[in-house]
């Protein structure tokens, strides 16, 4: 047998999964003093009732032969996708069918998994800093290249620094796939529908596909930031949308997202939905009957409000952040329209350095922004996703440290 | 962009959608006519009490804070890793380390995206009959070549037909890649441990990779069978092992399984166990906490009681459906240590042409032999996951129609 070598020019651990050994060992050194992480963007707020509610029933179900689900529709069941395709579209002006609409067990596994359908001699641009799935995947698939001068050679890299607003430019060169993530992960920055338009512009000029991770979008408070890139006029000749249930309805633990192929989406006559649908049918058997009642939950009229209110806990966390960094002093940006903060390191300390400062000195965890990518090297995240009461302490914390 | 050409050489709908699609048909066409379903394998008995237990208090730790569970290790929870270890593999002699196990959503997920830690470059072989995804997948990342005379020029096919008693005869040109099924879907014959242990010299001798798929080892009935192929002397050093608690606690809605890539499988001293770990830490995100729960109370004491009950229940069936295809004058196969009953269509008839005259004169549904490769043509797959009722109803139909 032979293996597949890309695999081998990858570094051998994931970022996150880095974070997670520093914390680690500082635990085990440490016992005594407690951590709060503010790292990697999982939630902690418990499950809306809608969604508990429709769990418990659902597993019920499961315990009488009269109402037992075995194989669920490899792309979900009818009434999940008829409540995206209206809740999620429909109500926004967006005509989305059905049959665009396939559910998953996350947004992570359709990002990774796309590139099933997708030739390998294709030219990928991702901003900088970018989510590391993105890259990662495209290396093992081996469409990057070679590891040099910190990047990869055939990757084309889209910086998204202070000096642009965090914006990625139009390519200079021609790209077949671009991965923009709007709202922005880990830089919290939006989109607007203005600027939007000229990459879906770009696109259909080019022939390029965007894949477009909307994950943050229920963080969104601005009008004129897209929800779904199909708000955008021309968007469903050349985009495919990931969406998730992690951070809307605090899903992370129960792993439940879709992905979007409108059938407008062609490269030389074929639709990318019927690829899509037979990658799906072949190396996924559908999401847990339980997981699509929870999901289904989360449009009824009560989840929509408990959401909301899920969501604007973890908004209000993320003004704490924004404003208290403020106040010490650090250059911040994000937050409004996500729930992640990014922030300058202060007096120019590299990004694992300050990384290291906030683990050993404080006991705070964020994410080093060099993590996603050289040009977020001197950036740090931080995510609303903890407690109230443990975003205010490490807000504290960071104030009686950093303002002498 | 460029599309995955190879995504176009595939038929482009799957068996089992097609079967769906007959068989939606024909209800459409005449609804006052019930119908039984052999056909797919999936199970209709209810979950487990213990199962069903275990999801109720997990979905109550989701609804309170100090007991939320957001993101799940990406291989599994400890605690069910080690409950696998333990009672899958320790308890049979086998030695496995937990992290050699990884958790997933199911088998037929772990089974497709396999290939993407293997070179295109490996020439696979497959037993003919078979599980279409092996092959599948395999056409979509390339390593199949084209479809000619019926197969696909780059595969080694296996002929498993009454004539070898439906087990394949070792390759007699070098093969990369063997996938191996037993008990073997469709044809539900078993293999002893005496004739594994031929393909295990034989893969370590070429350097060749099993993929070896147990999902139905909980059927098995005899001693000399073996449940996993790491019972196996040289097994560690050239198999991986997918498992499923589709099959054995009726989790096919739930969608939970598990692959065991031990340490000591290495390609040019690679280590197979840490490119898969890589690639779910990547592509996948764990599998959801309250799935896991229900996992995990599969091993417990009323667990294991609850689960036997249940596969003894299905046993009886497949016994039901051997006998009565037998008393029909059938000449059948499978059940002793499996849910499949396999059986040579009467009279020659095309292995379709069968399912077609099931489905229209007795209104039972079964899968074609011929959908699972060109051996099976002139066989047809019956399944014992129906109720006791309709399975002996099936065979009293069969019997009425065929016994003249």
């Amino acid at each position: 047998m032979k293996i597949n070598d890309n695999f081998l020019k990858i570094q051998s651990s994931y970022l996150f999964s880095n974070i997670a050994k520093k914390v680690n060992a500082y635990t085990a050194a440490n016992p005594d003093k407690p951590i709060i992480r503010l790292g990697i963007g999982d939630v902690t707020r418990p499950l809306a009732p809608a969604c508990i509610d429709a769990m418990h029933k659902a597993v019920d179900e499961m315990a009488d032969e009269k109402t037992f689900m075995g194989y669920p529709p490899e792309y979900g069941h009818k009434w999940i996708l008829e409540a995206i395709a209206e809740n999620d579209y429909r109500q926004r002006g967006v005509e989305i069918d059905e049959s665009e609409i396939f559910l998953s067990d996350g947004a992570k596994s359709d990002c990774g998994n796309i590139g099933d359908i997708l030739s390998v001699d294709n030219k990928v641009a991702v901003c900088d800093p970018v989510y590391p799935v993105y890259v990662d995947t495209n290396v093992m698939a081996g469409r990057s290249g070679d590891f040099v001068n910190g990047g990869w050679s055939n990757i084309y890299y889209m910086p998204c620094t202070a000096e642009n607003n965090f914006l990625p430019c139009l390519p200079t060169e021609k790209v077949d796939i671009i991965y923009l993530c709007f709202p922005n992960n880990p830089t919290g920055m939006a989109i607007t529908k203005t600027e939007l338009k000229k990459w879906v512009d770009y696109a259909n000029e080019n022939g390029s596909l965007i894949l477009f991770d909307s994950a943050y979008e229920a963080f969104i408070t601005e009008d004129d930031v897209p929800h779904s890139i199909f708000e955008i006029e021309g968007a469903k000749t050349c985009a495919i949308e990931f969406r998730s249930f992690s951070k809307t309805a605090g899903f992370t633990g129960v792993r439940c997202g879709y992905t979007v192929v409108p059938h407008d989406l062609k490269c030389d006559g074929v639709e990318l939905n019927s690829l899509w649908a037979r990658r799906q049918a072949t190396k996924f058997n559908g999401v847990s009957y339980i997981t699509q009642r929870a999901a289904a939950a989360c449009y009824s009229e009560e989840g929509k409000k408990q959401i909301r209110e899920i969501i604007a806990y973890y908004q209000n966390n993320a003004k704490v952040i924004y404003n208290g960094l403020k106040e010490c002093g650090f250059t911040v940006y994000g937050a409004k329209n996500s729930p992640y903060v990014w922030l300058k390191t202060p007096d120019n300390m590299g990004s694992w350095e300050f990384f290291d400062t906030l683990l050993n000195e404080i006991q705070v965890v964020g994410t080093p922004g060099e993590g996603f990518g050289p040009s977020g090297e001197g950036y740090f995240r931080l995510t609303a996703f903890g407690s109230y009461e443990n975003t205010v302490k490490a807000v504290e914390r960071i104030k009686n440290y950093f303002v002498k």
